[in-house]
């Protein structure tokens, strides 16, 4: 199914050892010992291959599939071909993740450093690096064991990265110490100074950023996103953070566990996250806010206030989602019928 | 009038070349022997220089101008001053781009590929290809006829690049299928990881992401946009796409033909444009929606549903635009008026 | 207080010597003599560290900090714990921030020019330049005295850059002419081409863009910034403006001097900024605009008119901010009560 030029796939695998894989139950009837070969779409699936129904919106996709396994919620069991065999699964999205890195496993780096790549003397590279073309790792750095460092990606003095790590090509991070298993993407920046200046008609004064960014663990970072360093304090983003594409995290800003940004999102300095928020698209929070743990704020949100944990926030300025709701639909029904 | 240290003018023309090469008609007295030698401002061009009208705005630089020639509407011909040569054309933005380009044309890369550029040996390299320093080249990766890769641009295993593209400075493609004439501008990321995973309080599961972007011809891309791979299908940009900087567009999203794309739209996965939308700037969209062919969609924007085709929206969340236009008025009317 | 890895602190000083230094009076009874280490934070400092009081929302933490001397304004003198040495001024930011680059000044570059760095023959490099591994630059270019290369970084041909620049790691500037004391963040990205072309059923168009960027002395610009140059004018950014990161700036966009954009701003082609107009985090600018001098523009604002010199402008489309808070309140006082 994958392009064989950019992807590799593994197996096959038996459904029995797949359901082991993803903590699924096989349906009644179903061959543990069937083999499959690959993942697919529910639709285009072929009888060797495993799909997914996660979203009820693809049932029909279901009823109709040729695929010779499916992942899918008991509830929905009953709603796929007669004699279809299935994984049974309370979130069929996550199993078939599980089963989706089985068939398609990141492969350990082999310990290679470029020749062209220029790493200090005094920097430490743990084990079984991947240093590619043109990096520059600064004196002192340290790079944990099973890392990849993309081309071109600039690593500052005294960085430190912890095992498993894969910075990608043409990212820059300087001033920062990163956990382990941290993914960050191409063109990411880390690190710089944040925005701080004293404001005045006879020229604006910078004020040095003496912080640091700090990640946690299992943190993502997307593409040509930037995290400015702390101005005295850390910037810190916690244990288990999805960050997406072209985000802004400000100096200071301290992100929970968990948290899910999503790409465009800019986060003013000095604002902290509980764990597990979850910021929609392009939305945007002033700086020195408390966004409480659990909270969800919509797409666009322009966030100016403390939001309470667990609540959903959307609007420009932000209110809680129910009243963001019923201003629209006022405005709209007045729209429509007022001159 | 472009400033000699980084633009070399062509030329010069006489009036009737220009007048065939942009499809133009010549104004009645107006001789076609006359020699052209540079484009410029209709303020501040002198009369061996070439200009042009389009916006009815500077209909008063139009009537002073002291150009040599100026390519206008005919409705606007006697705005002119007496006696100044014309080029009559229906769309004379149009027509000053193609005499634009043929004073400053792209020159064709010279055969070149830097001693510090990595090529790896399984990669095909077309005829005529400027391959700068520090560039990277993967396995197998294709790259057409007079390519002109810039410095630092890494390009991943396999990815393939049609004839006569340009790829900026430090930009990173992997995963990718690209078409002939495409222009990717410095810093732009094409095809990383899309935010695909299965969230969870024990922490989010990653999805693999086995699709590709595949793009058309005669795209432009602009710079430090982001565009993720597919997570299954292919994120995919139609032929004669013009998308702007700092753009994201997440996976799965198909944009149809011609589509222009302002800067900072976001595209949420899996949404669907038809051909020729046009997203103003910081518009974003969310997942999973149908975009109609010719629909036109105001800057910032927040479009949560689908969008018919030729229709144009506005607000947030985005309405047809005269009622985003009356919800506008009549809050506006409120604030004035109500305590 | 910061961490050594990254940052090397100056002194000491003496009390005294940082009140000259930062023109602050020293508070009755203080001890100009006495030795002052560093700066920190009002929380945490110790007793031979300096801090500050700007935000009156920090005024316990004040009262309560163990620091050797509070840089405060003379209003809120009597707050802090008795005896505690005080620098008084009646603009204690940007005391602070003397001080604080008192503590920790930018050294002056060492003279190096890796030797994996491609600099053209023709290229003029000032004294004292520090130019990175990687690090191009192209025909004919100009590097001003004290400027620092990050690596990577690629610099046109023809481009000038004044005296003590500082350019980011893996940024690309081309076309563009750049005063004294700027420092471009990493993956800045600056003199692309901009976004013209003659939009068409046939195929969209491409005007050739002709102009520069020009950008004064004193300038900041952020991290994965993008600003494009002129389409036959140029795009200029005034002298001490502060851009921050992933701000979008099209062609032939002009800025006054001292400007501050936030984050993410989008300012669509040939808008003019006066003098120190302030644009928030994630708003939008239409095209053709002019803003006048000392205009504020809230976060996430759209601007689609001109906006007066002084005025402050908010909400989408933005209108004078009072109003916009007007309409927010009865929009929200609607949706609590109406059915």
């Amino acid at each position: 199914m994958a392009d064989p030029r950019f992807f590799q796939v593994a197996g096959p695998f038996t459904l029995g050892q797949l359901a082991e894989i993803c903590g699924a139950e096989l349906s009644a009837g179903a061959d543990a010992g069937k083999v499959i070969s690959d993942v697919a779409a529910l639709e285009g699936a072929s009888t060797d291959q495993i799909s997914f129904l996660d979203n009820r919106k693809y049932v029909s996709a279901f009823a109709a599939t040729a695929a010779g396994a499916v992942i899918v919620h008991p509830d929905l069991a009953e709603r796929g071909p007669a004699g279809t065999a299935l994984l049974l699964s309370k979130d069929p999205y996550r199993a078939y993740a599980m089963v989706a890195q089985t068939f398609y496993p990141s492969p350990a780096p082999v310990a290679w450093i470029s020749p062209s790549a220029h790493v200090d003397g005094s920097a430490r590279i743990g084990a079984d690096c991947w240093i590619d073309h043109g990096v520059i790792i600064g004196a002192g750095a340290e790079i944990g064991d099973r890392c990849r460092i993309g081309s071109h990606a600039v690593i500052g003095a005294g960085v430190v990265i912890g095992a498993d790590g894969a910075i990608g090509a043409n990212a820059t991070i300087q001033c920062a110490l990163i956990g382990a298993k941290v993914n960050i993407y191409p063109g990411a920046r880390i690190g710089q100074d944040g925005f701080g200046f004293a404001m005045g008609v006879q020229g604006h004064l910078k004020v040095p950023q003496l912080g640091r960014v700090v990640i946690g663990n299992n943190v993502e970072i997307g593409a040509n996103t930037t995290i400015d360093r702390g101005a005295g304090p850390d910037t810190v983003i916690g244990d288990g953070c999805w960050i997406d594409n072209l985000v802004q995290i400000g100096h200071n800003v301290q992100l929970g566990r968990g948290c899910v940004v999503v790409a465009q999102v800019g986060i003013s300095g000095s604002t902290q996250f509980g764990d597990f928020v979850a910021a929609g698209g392009q939305s945007g929070f002033a700086g020195h806010l408390k966004i409480g743990s659990g909270a969800k704020i919509a797409a666009q949100a322009g966030v100016i206030g403390d939001v309470p944990a667990g609540q959903t926030y959307g609007g420009y300025p932000a209110v809680p989602r129910l009243e963001w709701l019923r201003q629209s639909v006022i405005l709209g029904k007045m729209a429509r019928t007022k001159r």
